[in-house]
Formats: C-alpha cells, structure tokens, sequence
C-alpha cells in the first residue's frame, strides 16, 4: 500500500427526513442560489416540490436552470455561467443524477473564471476557484455527489472531457434514495453498471498490496449484486434502493482508491463512446467492461480476476485461470439478467465508428493505469466488443 | 438502514512521506501550537525528531507538554489548559496514540472554556467552541485521528467518561504506521482487539437492514485477522502495519455507523474496568468480548454472530448456533493466540471490584443500544469474564 492523502468535508444527508438539515447547510452557505436540473423529472415526482418547500423555509432563494441532459453539454455549462453573471448566486445547487451535478459543478468553476468553461476542459485553464456546490441526489450511480469530479461533453468538437478539484466536492449532498424507486429498470440497471465500474476501476491496480482497500471495494461490489436484482423487481424496495445509493456514494469518494493506483481505461473508452453516440454511461461501461477484462486477463491479473469471483460471486474454484473467467462470465450474466445490451452495436455504434473511437480515446497518450493500453489495443477490445 | 448525517472533514496524510503536507496543514491553521506527547517513545523512536524538523521547516513554533499517561487523565487536561491560556497556541498537536490524542480534543475544548474541563465529561457543560486539534498518530488502535470523541479519566473519582463533538474532529492526522514497528507484541494485540471492539460495537445493532455497512465492517475485521499476526510475527513488515493502521481509522470514523445504531455496552462496562484498575482499554475489551457475544447469544443475535462467523472466520456450517458458536470460539482463540489475558482476574481485577464495577456501567441507566443490560447484566458478564 502506498502512502496517500484523503480529504473529503463533503457532508452526507441520507434520505429525505434529512432534508431541513441539508437546506439549513446551504443556507450557512448562502441564500441566493442557481438551482439546476434536467428534464424535468424532478417535477414529475415530488423532489422539486419537497426542496423547493424546504428552501423556501430555510429562506433561500434561487433561479432555476432547466433541460441539462445526459452527458451534460458546455453549453448547458455556459449558459449556467451566464446566469451566474446576471444574478449573482452564492451556491450552484443540482437536484438529479450525475449530469446534473457534474453540469452545476462546471458552472460553479466556470463562474469564476473570464474566459470560455471548456478551457477547464481541456487543460487551458486551472481551476483556483468555484463557487460552493450542492445536491439533491436521484439516481444511484455516479459518485458526483460526494467528489471532485465533472465530466462534460462538446457535441461540436465530439469530445467528452473531465476535469477535478477538491474545490468541487459538493459541501452538502442530500442522498435521495426514494426518488429513485420510479426509475425504469434499464436506468436502475445503467446506474448499477456504473458504480461497479467505478469499484473495478480502483480494484484492479498495479499496487499489490491494499487488503482491506480490496475487501472495502467488494462489499460494494456484492452490495450491487444483491440489491440491483431487488431493486429491478420490486422497484419501490426502500432498503434496495438505500443499499444502492450508497453504494454508489462509496463507490467514488475516494476511500476505496486510498493507497492504491486505478486503471480508468474502460472509462476513457466510454467517455469516447458516448461522445460519439450519446449512449446512457453505464450502458457503456457494462458492454466495455467484460471485454476489457477479457483482454487484460493474464498470468498477473489473474489472482485479481480469482479474488472477485470468489468474493463477490461465491465462486468456489482453487485454480485462479478457472475462477478468474467464471467470475468474468457472472458478471457478463449478470448485467445480461439486467437487459442491459451487451454488444456495442446494439446500442448505436457502428463498425465505422470503432477506429475513431480508438484514436480518440488515446489522442493524449496510452490509457489505463494498471494495464497501459495504445490504439491497437483499444480497436482490439472495441471489435470484440461492438 | 436508517436515514442519517455523515461529515467527516479530517484531512488524512499517511505515511511518512506526506509529513511536509501534514506541517503545511498545521501551519494554514496556526503557526504557534501546543505539542503534547506521552511518556516519551516518540524521542526513543525517531517520531519527535521527523515531526519538529517539519514543523520547523514550515515555521511553526511551539511549546511541549508530556507525560500524558495511557487512560489519559484530567489533571494532564487541567495542565494543557493552563499551558494555552499561558501561551495562547492556536492548535494542540497530539503525537501519539489515543491517550494522546483524546487528552488534546480536551485541552481545546477547556482552552475555550471558563470552568473546569471535567464539566463536559460530567454533562456539566456542553461543547460550543474549541481550539483546532491535529495529529500524528503512533498507534494502530483508536479512531480518535479521525472522529469527534475523547474518553478522560479522573483518578480522584474513579471514573473515565466520554466527551464528544464535531468541533474536535482533528484537521488534519498524518497516519504513521512506520512509527508502529517497535511496539511491544502485546501492544500490537492490545490494539487490533481495540479495532475488532470499535467494529463489533457497530455491527451488532437493533437495525437488521444495513448490508454495504456489514460487509465493510467484516473487511476491517479480515484486515484484523490476517494483519495482526504478521505484525506481531514480523513487526517490521510494513504492509502489516499499513493494514492495521488504516483499519484502525477506517473502525472507528462514522462510516461503520451509517444508517443503524450501535451497541457500545462493551465499551461501558470497560471504561469502569479501566477507571478502577488502570487496564489498557484494548486488553478490557478483549477480555469482555467474547463474554459478552456469549451472554447476548440468542435467536435474535444468532444470524449475526453467523454471518460474523462464515465472513471472516470462514467457517462453513449451515446452522446458525452452530455458525454463531464457532465464531465466538474462534474470537477467543484469535486474542489467545496473540497471548492477551482471558480473565479479568490475569489483568489486575479483583473479585471484589465486580460489584463496584457493574453498579458504576449503569450509573446513568441501562447500557447498550442492542441489548440493554441492567446491573444484574453487566454483573453475570463480569463473573463468567472474572
């Protein structure tokens, strides 16, 4: 295990009977604030009423922001910025999923900055500053809630980049978990992809030694497998859809990444992917991910491989090759019992678009952290894939 | 699971090689401290020299107070307390472990305080202000780097009460375990049982529904079993002491305690142990243990004790009781093999205190948020355990 540092003062309200707490947090904050959300589903069930009410009380008034969709775009992000300029918020407050949040937290660095947000983005521009974040979370999914964290897309330049500071961990983040219990499947399933990729992007790690990091991670990993099933059956399960949203909050906060190198490559794949193609992340990283693992599947990931598939699926098998793929093959089940596509062509991608997808996602060099991957590489997992 | 609050804005460094990060976080807070230690290791090892040429080279000044003994005492507190009004640092630096750290979040909260500091241990007063607290931590065992508690004893009084506030939460703890490697072996087990303890205090709660939280409390226990042995067969091996320090923080932050309540009897009918005999809290705690697991055994604990039993002991028996009982045994030896006392009659206890000790856990009612235990209780407990 490698020496480390870990920070994060973002303060968790779990559920909704926390919801007074949470507002009273933003108000010792401010109590001017841009509230941002996405199509509206919030308005179709209760949440944009319970927060509005609750801030209403806390005595914190807002402007809204609307229509931020998936793999939010700049120019939500600068159309954010614009608002921010003309009224002057003290807080940028997300209420929804990832896009949402990773849409108010490029706001919240955009706001305090003279030239375009993308810059952030690209790697013109540092971060030094951010107006404070917080959010009312409704989907179990992307870690955004409780990191430093946002991933905005470029549909002109087909890009989809990331940029992080500590500066945007939210202050305060009401997890949500009965908002979600009105998801459909495919979207409770999407989010349970992504947060497993989340923990297999922090398992596998070129560091050796990090036991309690790897037991951490897959008791969010069986915490998944136990609970998504539940949830996808009986949507309105509040301990599935609690076990899950936290789940996801773990997942990438940071403690399972302590002392240990990541991978990211599947992501950085995705990331090119759903520029592309708009596709749900998590549809995304379920389809990459076992086909990633097949490829880097070798003498030296292999006790990897074994270790998840006899911790997380209860996969009694002594010999590691053997364990290792009937761990991989579970996981492929598994997210297949879900309804998620498996291959990349079913989910909008073309063959033409393979080679693209491979040049992209290593225009600034080879990716991945435990297994390097260059161009040919990445072709190869991606024809497998699609 | 319930709905619940998570803060924890403790800065980690670990590893000696963050211990110019850790200074610079001290000195963003305050250029003049207290530094306290205990009765001295930290100038037989190499802590006091590492530590000082930081602070100096970050330019911080400050002034010393030691000697602060194990079951840290509030006459050591009363001493820090005249030393900040004397000096006026603007933050207590603990180098140690828990002892240290715990007499520390006292001194700040008495520093800001016109009585006597005892009065927030008696309920006298309430916490409402205190000086910032940091830390460099000696000792895989306590939590207190990273969480809002502080336990005093009062020697003239004969009793070791608790105290606890999110203002003593330490800003910044740099994690040392290489300071670690010349603990005595009984130290070493004194403090994995203190881990294991922090653990089962959480994981044996009233709410039957809290899945993510069991197994990441089942991954510090693992981490227990499987370190502990190595550190006290290898003390030097540093991935052992990496292991067992962060678990240490990790039992012992809020993150355990997520969403259900707690047990705490164990540690109750300890502090009294202590306060009369002076004990090291880890050895009273793996004495009481596995007594206690014996007298809450019933069919409302058996599925706990049995998964307890089938996660980390790996033992493969279908039965509940037979799961459960296996556990318990298998905890016991676990202590017996790293040679801590079974009987409180080996460590200092005399018959005669037994009364006194049970009469005193319950002085302010029945203890325990799983099972409530009257006097009668506490009192049979400390019999089988005499």
């Amino acid at each position: 295990m490698q020496d480390f540092s870990f920070h994060n003062p973002c303060q968790i309200e779990f559920g909704r009977s926390r919801a007074a707490a949470f507002a009273a947090a933003v108000k010792k904050i401010s109590g001017n604030v841009l509230l941002l959300y996405g199509g509206g589903s919030i308005k179709k069930n209760d949440v944009f009423d319970l927060l509005t009410a609750e801030m209403d009380k806390a005595g914190i008034a807002f402007i809204e922001l609307s229509g931020v969709k998936p793999n939010p775009g700049i120019d939500s992000v600068r159309e954010g910025v614009r608002l921010c300029r003309e009224h002057g918020p003290g807080l940028v407050l997300a209420a929804g999923g990832g896009s949402v949040i990773d849409c108010a937290k490029a706001i919240a660095i955009g706001a305090e900055y003279d030239g375009d947000p993308w810059d952030f983005f690209t790697g013109k521009a540092e971060i030094h500053s951010a107006l404070p974040v917080a959010c009312w979370l409704t989907l179990a999914a992307t870690g955004s809630e409780m990191n430093g964290n946002t991933v905005i897309s470029n549909r002109e330049t087909k890009e989809k980049l990331h940029a992080g500071s500590p500066l945007i961990i939210p202050k305060v983040s009401l997890l949500d978990p009965r908002s979600t219990c009105t998801l459909p499947p495919l979207q409770t399933a999407a989010g349970t992809a992504d947060i497993m990729s989340h923990v297999f992007e922090q398992y596998f790690s070129a560091e050796k030694e990090s036991y309690l990091q790897d037991r951490m991670a897959e008791a969010v990993l069986r915490t998944c497998v136990t609970w998504a099933p539940v949830a996808i059956m009986e949507p309105e399960n509040p301990e599935a859809r609690n076990q899950l949203m936290w789940a996801g909050t773990i997942a990438l906060n940071g403690l399972l990444g302590c002392g240990k190198g990541g991978d990211w490559a599947t992501h950085m794949m995705e990331h090119e992917v759903s520029a592309i193609t708009d596709m749900t992340h998590g549809i995304g990283l379920a389809i990459l991910t076992p086909y990633w693992m097949d490829y880097i599947f070798d003498a030296d990931s292999q006790p990897g491989f074994a270790a998840l598939a006899r911790e997380v699926w209860s996969i009694n098998e002594t010999d590691d090759v053997e364990a290792g793929r009937k761990g991989i093959a579970a996981l492929r089940q598994f997210f297949l019992d879900m309804d998620i596509p498996v291959r990349l062509r079913d989910a909008g991608v073309t063959e033409a678009m393979l080679p693209v997808i491979a040049s992209q996602t290593v225009r600034r060099g080879p990716v991945g952290g435990y297994r390097s991957l260059q161009e040919a590489d990445v072709l190869q997992i991606l024809k497998a894939a699609w």
